[in-house]
């Protein structure tokens, strides 16, 4: 019902009944449930129609806020978004994540979760619940099972949190930074609502969020979207990973840098940006091939799931003029259904807070799937 | 609630209540309406409990058939099974698909389902609907966009087929072979219920049926699971669709034959199975080569979207023995997540009927999601 109001607002107790299938009686009896929770409010408008005037219902949730963060290997974010998904708050912070012991981790995330938590508490506002990202393979419990990238093994970062911010009566979770994204996507983004969405972050790592019929596929274990490490060529390049030719290997963004410093990463790609700009042709053709590359995954994706639309983020977005041409044109020739199977590939408008917004987003998933606040 | 007295049965009223929370009262009039179209009886047992004993119900469905149809390039199967699952019948015939016009084939199919329908109304069924399987990309709307390996393209087949059998008061649905082949497995296979699952076709054509979340993943257009022409080597053979080092161009079962007529496959693969057993090195060297790429295909589709199982269908079946060690092994090499991430590998036991029986097991889906037969 809270989803169909905030699709549908402002809408009138009656035009909830229809869509629903709901009796009135029932309707009305949850709608005072979700007014007195401040999900939901009365407006004063009135539906200009032929019979009784109704009054017309639309989201409350301003006594709200949902967090999401994000631990990478240079920086930690948080977003806090209300119940209609306006943004009250979007912070980024430097985080040599890649040295980090994960103890460490969990006191700077818990010390930025404070922050944010303590700012939404003097805007009388109830926090919901906090989805942290991370990049890496979580269990279906919420373990960090491995965050390469990281240095992680085995982390229960939920728990180490909760426990860190001494239980602060708000829902933790833990989720892969790739598929948060691809719910920010989802849910705010301009492709939002559509069924099936692929998103691929642009790090040094490369992952995947898969959408498939409106919902996030996490997989048996919730490991799904491992697209960085599908061999793209046997006679490729050694991966960090051990193996060869994986698409993180030929076409992640530690392609195009010469840096292993996390925190030099984003000041080498800006010289990228600058050199393709000023046309210079060894730069214009590594893009080119990198695009190349990053096409043949896209295309293994288009075949296997046959997306609607696949997204690039993170560090492919700057990069995107020069990339996409390449990818789009070589996603097309290895791609058997005809016309690409009608999938657009496109650069992400979210900025780097993708993945943060996209834990405020489960979040709010989850009180549209019932786990409401207490009154 | 059908569903819920196919899994539970025998159960009771109150029993159906309780798990779907439903009210008694509602309970009672549907199950009346179940009972009103036999989809449901009332048996002579009760329960042994404290309190007045309740009737307990179990699917009826004896009066009803649900027929599965796949047209392939050497044959056309049919399958039919009551609303448990019970197998009616089950016939193959062969079938030049290869060479038939698109016309041919709708009045050898019409031929074969009026047969069947012939003989299920003969039994006293009522056929609830027919699914026809095909080798192809199908779109959205049932339409066979193209069939590479039938030569068709636009082939409107199940409104062809309808008009073939005049209209026949059941509902023909028309889907892809891969499909329907892991719709089977979820419904009737050994693995039945596990809720991520990739079925691999081993035909000359490879391709791919995706249930995840317990539900086939079709995609955007319909196109999914085409995982024949991932690109496995951008050095290896040219494929029959004119692109480079497809899964199908390297562990098809094309590259273990040496005919170009699909009605020879058959009996060479019984040649190759022959040798293999005599222990004939070439022979084992030429299965393990397929076997390991077959295993980077596997990799790929694990990577991406961490099924519990995958499962080989076709041809792959009689070379289970040699194929899946090598299979096994590769994937698991290339495989991101620790322990394949839980995934298991095994041949299908459904046998060559598989995307028939999917066919069927579609129609019953049907049913269960409320398209019930008119009382």
């Amino acid at each position: 019902m809270l989803r169909f109001v905030r699709d549908n607002a402002p809408c009138s107790r009656a035009d909830i009944a229809a869509s629903t299938g709901l009796n009135k009686a029932t309707v009305s009896s949850l709608v005072a449930d979700l007014i007195d929770r401040r999900l939901v409010r009365e407006t004063g408008l009135t539906e200009n129609r032929v019979g009784r005037p109704a009054t017309m219902l639309v989201l409350d949730g301003s006594p709200y806020a949902s967090i999401g963060l994000e631990v990478n290997v240079d920086y930690l974010t948080a977003v806090a978004v209300d119940l209609s998904g306006e943004r009250l708050l979007s912070w980024r912070r430097a985080f040599p994540g890649a040295t980090a012991t994960p103890a460490q981790a969990v006191a700077a995330v818990a010390a930025l979760t404070r922050r944010v938590v303590n700012r939404m508490t003097k805007d009388q506002r109830q926090v919901l619940g906090v989805a942290v990202a991370v990049p890496g393979l979580i269990g279906t419990d919420g373990t960090v099972r491995v965050a390469p990238n990281l240095g992680w093994h085995e982390v229960d970062l939920a728990g180490d949190l909760a426990k860190a911010l001494r239980d602060p009566g708000f829902p933790i979770q833990v989720e892969n930074d790739a598929n948060l994204a691809v719910l920010a996507e989802h849910r705010f983004g301009p492709l939002g609502g559509t069924p099936n969405l692929v998103y691929l972050t642009g790090e040094v790592g490369v992952g995947a969020g898969v959408i498939l019929d409106g919902r996030l596929r996490r997989g048996g274990q919730g490991f799904s979207g491992e697209i960085g490490h599908i061999q793209i060529d046997p006679q490729g390049p050694r991966c960090r990973c051990g193996r060869t030719g994986c698409l993180e290997a030929v076409a992640g963004i530690g392609v195009l840098v010469s840096t292993t410093d996390p925190a030099e990463v984003e000041s080498e790609i800006d010289e990228v940006v600058r050199r393709a700009k000023a046309g210079d042709a060894a730069t214009l053709d590594q893009l080119a091939t990198v695009g190349r590359d990053l096409g043949r995954g896209i295309a293994i994706a288009a075949n296997l799931l046959d997306p609607d639309a696949v997204i690039l983020g993170g560090y492919y977005v700057p990069l995107a003029p020069w990339l996409l041409p390449a990818a789009a044109d070589q996603a097309r020739a290895l791609s058997i259904a005809a016309d690409f199977g009608g999938c657009e590939i496109v650069a992400s408008t979210l900025g780097y807070g993708a993945a943060a917004l996209g834990g405020a987003a489960r979040v709010l998933d989850s009180v549209d799937s019932g786990r409401l606040p207490s009154p």
